[in-house]
């Protein structure tokens, strides 16, 4: 199996330590001592090596990932020229895969995920791969243990799939956009749904397939960049073409009309931290009740904080369920559930211009 | 009239502004950009002149009292050879204004001490100085608006007294220590009950009849110090007789005892800043409800706060009613409710021995 990694975003509802110059993926936001694509790259090791990774992202940030994963080929960090939705990214993966391996299997992963069950991740992850070479076009879909209207939902369809292995894979009957409150209760009573994490697992061949049925305008233009790869020219024809790329989700684009999708059910505690309160549903709080990330902190009355220090020593008095974020330039101190508002303080400090800290 | 200003204290529940290398009355807490000794001695500057001021404090804060207060003779800044109560303070003040000038009226106050109206508070010290030319011991008496149990009281007796002036004058009656809720609020019903504020004005020779009187012991080692004043032994004497001075305050030792005391009304917003809740007492909340002493603050749905900060931006997040404190290397985030147990930070840290950040 290889591996396609997005790492092209800017999570700047973690900010401040979420960056222009230093997204959340290139950061080490829940204190494991790796940055998040790293601990991307870690998580699958065991069954996918680094030889067969592949990294999609920005060019300010192609530097930042081959620093950060030495072990990668620097040929494997791909540049999106410049940033554009989930589909012609995924379709450049492909195309570079389909030259070297036709017969590939692909897992499309984010780079700024979570799971706190790893080992059963990469179970799901493998079982996937099976249903994959079976042909599908394979989701892997996220018990849900709330009505989360921030998450899209797949709803499987009938009885498990006749695919072989310790875990069952359904047909995917339908993806569903982020839902009110109340569908999001009814998906949660009926049992059938799940949260789509992102994840996608198919044969090359299949999904450049069904990018040609369904997308033949983009189609066309990644055979472009395909047919000058390990050419002079590669570069100028990928800079030509990239910007008439339809700008598309692989969601909205290709998964959604695809002709034979399967949801693989995980329970692997997973996120995909996109906000500060998201922490501590990932990390364990410490003995105190408060969950500490990074940095020094000293503390009386206090619980369910999210704390992530740096060199100072932060002191806590009789507060609860706070976020505190130091990166040295900047402080963030907020409430765990308003931090959905972290955005306007970025939007502030633009028209402020501090670019230095955004 | 001459002050006599007492800063030898460390405030650790202004930590981490206050240090004990940098305590409160050295640093600048309220945000006015002059630390707090600095504004007692601006306060009081229509009226007493730096060559009149006088500076108690310990041997590690000489130099800093004298580089914070440039225009006072360096001979004016009296060294306590070490941390005792405020009776040796005092009597060691009263020794050296004798020598100079026995008719002197002496003004004890305090580094540390903030009063939102300063015109009001000038005219009251100044009014009292009028009572202790009539050889009264005076201290001011802030007028009560809460049922404080942290401060001492004083009642007054009786009419006003029969002393020039824009402002009564009562006979104190008792001096009353800090109080339990139903005592402090029966004070406050009965209305004829300040809290002491630790100002003392009193004529030099008045003060030290008293001690001679009251405290004899004391009074006597004080009289050994005042011999050797002038003298090569002067800070032999000094060293030598001050451990045995007895360690007692002004208030217990001198004031309570004393024949004949009178108590000035003050209704001067006056704040002992004892703790980091004071500081909206003290100061103005700016047009966003939150009192920013210092540093550059950005927030949203916040109300309430009060934020010391330093150099990095602050960021607030839908939180109210907090402290926030950034010097740096360290960083304090408390509740206002509760910012009494910011000693117990500052316990935690000894015991670790963080002399850094003490």
């Amino acid at each position: 199996m290889y591996a396609a990694i997005l790492a092209g975003g800017v999570g700047t509802r973690l900010w401040p330590r979420s960056r222009q110059t230093l997204p959340k993926q290139f950061s080490d936001i829940t204190g494991s001592g790796r940055t998040m694509i790293q601990a991307t790259v870690d998580r699958i090791a065991g069954f996918v090596s680094p030889e067969q990774i592949y990294i999609l992202t920005g060019a300010r940030y192609r530097a930042l990932a081959a620093e950060q994963l030495p072990a990668l080929p620097e040929a494997n960090i791909l540049v999106e020229p410049s940033g554009r939705s989930t589909a012609p990214a995924i379709g450049l993966a492909c195309i570079h895969l389909r030259r070297r391996d036709p017969d590939a299997v692909i897992a499309i992963l984010h780079a700024d995920h979570v799971f706190r069950d790893e080992a059963h991740y990469c179970a799901i992850l493998q079982q996937a791969e099976v249903a994959a070479q079976a042909g599908y076009l394979t989701v892997l879909g996220a018990q849900p243990d709330t009505p989360h209207t921030g998450y899209g939902y797949i709803k499987r369809a009938g009885d498990a799939l006749p695919i072989s292995g310790a875990w069952p894979v359904f047909r995917a009957e339908r993806f569903l956009e982020k839902p009110d409150l109340a569908t999001a209760q009814a998906f949660l009573a009926e049992g059938s749904y799940y949260w789509n994490v992102g994840n996608f697992i198919s044969r090359v061949d299949v999904l450049l397939a069904e990018f040609e049925r369904q997308r033949p305008a983009l189609y066309a233009g990644l055979l472009q960049i395909e047919a000058a790869l390990g050419t002079d020219h590669a570069e100028a024809v990928l800079q030509e073409v990239w910007p008439t790329l339809e700008n598309i989700s692989i969601d909205h684009g290709v998964m959604e009309g695809a002709a034979k999708v399967a949801v693989v059910p995980l329970d692997a505690g997973w996120n995909d931290v996109g906000s500060w309160d998201a922490l501590d549903m990932v990390l364990a709080a410490g003995e105190d009740g408060n969950c500490i990330t990074q940095g020094t902190v000293i503390q009386t009355g206090c619980s369910g904080n999210i704390v992530s220090g740096g060199d100072r020593l932060i002191a806590l008095v009789g507060v609860d369920n706070l976020v505190v974020v130091d990166t040295g330039d900047a402080l963030l101190i907020g409430h765990k559930d308003k931090m959905q508002q972290v955005k306007e303080i970025v939007d502030a400090l633009r028209l402020q211009q501090r670019e230095d800290l955004l």
